[in-house]
């Protein structure tokens, strides 16, 4: 199975909602990707259908908006 | 490990993300509870924090709110 990637971008819902998930996907079938420091990865992110942070892209490419913490504008800043 | 519980009302929203979920963290490590059949239990859901639907209450009773299929209001009717 390939991996899911969990961008977030550092807030108190993302850290919380990104612990939740490593927990429960386990941590070497997830990558997380912080996309207010990786800034270069936020066109990634966008692409794939993210639209706010926290948010979960399956490896079936399925997108999992988990909560909400920001959104992709508010990460372009 | 005690088991995640995700709460749906059937919405196409509500069974893509289940299928999501039940591959990712595994079908033993989450109970799927569909309130808008099983309505008594719509009041444990809200008391767990779930506002909308679908969402999955973690083992340490953390909501995770998965994108948005319909509000507990809705799901009432």
């Amino acid at each position: 199975m390939s991996k899911s990637i969990f961008y977030h971008a550092g807030c108190p819902v993302c850290v919380s909602a990104e612990h939740d998930i490593v927990e429960l996907v386990g941590k070497n079938n997830v990558e997380v990707v912080n996309i207010g420091e990786t800034r270069n990865r936020i066109d990634e992110a966008e692409k794939a259908g993210v639209q706010s942070v926290p948010a979960m892209v399956t490896p079936n490419g399925n997108v999992l908006h988990i909560n909400f913490g920001a959104s992709i504008a508010d990460v372009r800043g």
